[in-house]
């Protein structure tokens, strides 16, 4: 398995507009195990994607998706950086 | 809900031991969305934990479980130490 935790900046006074594209848009996608969008609580303008799929292979093909491009180019202007990323192996648990 | 990102850092040469006994023994927790263990395939000795509960109360209940507790005691002999930890606050997704 292939994992990522990452951590996303919205633009000043965007994060709830942010938060509700990646909501509205998340779904089925081959491989996908699990991903998971949060606020930080720690900050005004932070999120948190984690990200568990079957193989990096179906991470990558998953960003050629007609829908996680047309969401990727919504939610951009709303991007205003990234912070923390970490790549992982998962191995087990609740939730995959 | 409420979240968790910890990475946890096993005691020299006893990851895989510190896995086997936290993968065997993660189960059903009340309030446990999502508990997901993965290996850090960036150093020797991390490991990364991110959990999704319904609510803060359920994760600190969930320590008080005997199984929690026995696999916490068998577990601790292994574990050098902890390294970054962020709450969050998950909102949706896949694998909730």
């Amino acid at each position: 398995m292939y994992g990522l935790i990452g951590k996303m900046l919205a633009a000043p006074g965007k994060r709830e507009e942010l938060l509700a594209i990646l909501l509205e848009n998340v779904g089925a996608m081959p491989g996908c195990l699990s991903y998971i969008i949060a606020r930080d609580p720690d900050s005004e303008d932070g999120l948190w994607i984690t990200e568990a799929w079957d193989s990096k292979e179906s991470h990558a093909g998953s960003l050629q998706l007609p829908q996680v491009q047309a969401t990727i180019a919504r939610a951009r202007p709303l991007i205003a950086g990234f912070g923390e990323r970490f790549e992982t192996e998962p191995l087990g648990g609740v939730g995959l």
